[in-house]
């Protein structure tokens, strides 16, 4: 299933936010709509985020009517800066706008109808490109997941997170329709409970045994010794192999640590930033702090109190058993892992 | 403030699932009710449980209108496993109910009316001990707070989980009473959301600085070495210093552990059950898996998905820096300093 796709000349994509007691679709060709869709996380996941700028960025070309060259520029800069305002910590999604903006500055003729269909043609890649990266990724992930094993998963990595497939729940999936008995435990996720609302949700549809938890209670299961491996997305991993993912990945990475349990992180080559050398430097998105107090429209918590609200940390290389990439898995020093995975995929793109 | 005392021959409680929107206080004299209210969370926490059962047994012998000694007994059995019934972690409950046995089983006359009066008597003993118990508790347990501390707490273990006082958070509200400054980061604790409802509502009436976070959030804070000390409550402690409490209280421990901050416990005596070994033993109460699937009425889950609903955790007692009790702080080895403190206790109780 594609939670965005590209359809009647417009972006269709389901919201997230109802899920799962409503599967509602939209389409728009309006990319603020698309914008305030990406803020408010009816689309969401790193790898989903990344098409949905680029989709993004067709619609803004395609709402320009003028045929002024340098104003064109102008105007797809100003849907860029849009797009990119969204969602500070997802690195797809400024790799999809670099990706989008250098068919523009590398463009041929110039001409404005010509980058339209560019621009149409590159989005389209992208996605397809990240659909066989996912499916890449639920190969190589699902090698990681023992038969007969207790999984733990958190937030939703799944179809719905990516252009089809998913990540980590996608190796998970996977290794079921290979034939591996797997029992997975989801965490909820607060605040937005993408766990227990899309995760089981996905599992449920593929017909795999899921045990819904409090995002408080992986750490119980594990000393029951119930888990044997975890699996977790990304959003942004840095050069030293330090993982930005949803708030409370760190903490299972720590409960699995000292547990000795195999913790691993699956994510698209797309979600490495080289350019940042340790986790420290990478911008952590802080949510509304109304998130946490209300849930559903019910107040759970006194008016006027102080909320601390990233919706993602920083787990330390040490805890991270391997990264699953579409090129295999990432095996510690990350430094030198990740760069030679770079190095290739730069090989491979020149060949193109 | 009293979450739960005698009141006009009744037993006088606050809604605790209202809290903070709206201050409901009931008065019952139908021990039904008061179960019901304890099995709902109306009233909760570990000490306030112990008053509550004691006060449930006096509304049951009130309600015995007969003059037959045999039955008079055996109805008191009933409404103590009525009682009993409702929290199987909780052991000052158990303790509570045993006392009030004892008051009936060597009562010098064995008459039913003068019996019904020392039951009473005994559930004021009760209530003015955990009074006195948690305030003791308080003064030990600001001791282990540094002045200009962050300091992280779970669930709640304020006047609302006790008689008065507290013990965790009344410990930190006792710091900030004493002229430390301190920064309290208060777990919302799911599924009910106890941190978020009422420890931050308590905190708040106190003046004190109060940073709410998701459960999931506790990890990311500890590595930006913002917190400086942990305390938490227990709901049993037994004799080798394992603590079962609200559940995400081993996460924590576990996250402290790595980060190297000290991990406190704080809960009266009452809550030691020398009868266990370890937390093995414990038995873990179960909880509806609605209270994780659906919050405030709206189905965040979907239907049909198995779900995990365990309570309580164990926390191993090497990840307890110490237990605060009325006593004073019990240190490693737990099993004898429990002892000792056990003997002393029965010492001072043989006294009286």
């Amino acid at each position: 299933m594609r939670p965005v796709d590209w359809y009647n000349d417009r972006v269709r994509f389901i919201d997230q936010t109802r899920l799962p007691l409503e599967e509602i679709y939209f389409e728009t060709d309006d990319v603020e709509v698309l914008a305030d869709a990406i803020r408010s996380l009816r689309i969401r996941g790193a790898p989903a985020l990344g098409i949905a700028a680029a989709f993004g960025i067709v619609l803004g070309a395609r709402g320009y009517t003028g045929s002024n060259r340098s104003e064109f520029l102008r105007h797809i800069d100003t849907v860029s800066s849009i797009i990119g305002s969204t969602r500070p910590t997802a690195v797809n999604l400024f790799w999809a706008l670099r990706r989008m903006q250098l068919i523009i500055s590398a463009h041929p003729s110039g001409d404005i109808a010509e980058m339209k269909t560019s621009l149409l043609t590159e989005a389209l890649a992208i996605q397809h490109e990240e659909i066989e990266t996912c499916r890449m990724i639920c190969r190589h992930g699902a090698g990681i997941i023992p038969d007969g094993s207790g999984v733990l998963t958190h937030c939703n990595t799944g179809a719905l997170a990516t252009g089809d497939h998913g990540t980590a729940l996608g190796a998970i999936i996977h290794a079921h329709d290979t034939g591996k008995k797997v029992l997975v435990y989801v965490d909820e996720t607060r605040p937005l409970f993408q766990g227990a609302r899309l995760t089981t949700w996905e599992l449920q549809h593929h017909g795999i045994d899921t045990v819904l938890i409090t995002d408080s209670t992986a750490a119980f299961v594990m000393q029951q010794g119930k888990i044997d491996v975890v699996i977790v997305g990304a959003d942004r991993i840095v050069a030293n192999g330090e993982v930005a993912n949803k708030v409370g990945t760190y903490t299972i990475a720590v409960l699995a640590e000292k547990h000795g349990i195999p913790f691993y992180v699956a994510a698209p080559s797309s979600t490495v930033d080289i350019g940042l050398s340790s986790g420290k430097e990478i911008p952590i998105e802080e949510r509304d702090s109304r998130e946490i107090t209300e849930v559903f429209g019910h107040r759970i918590a006194p008016s006027g109190i102080a909320v601390y609200a990233p919706a993602f940390d920083v787990t330390h290389h040490e805890l991270i058993s391997g990264i699953i990439t579409e090129y295999g898995i990432l095996r510690p020093p990350y430094r030198t892992s990740i760069q030679a995975m770079m190095n290739n995929r730069m090989i491979k793109a020149g060949k193109q």
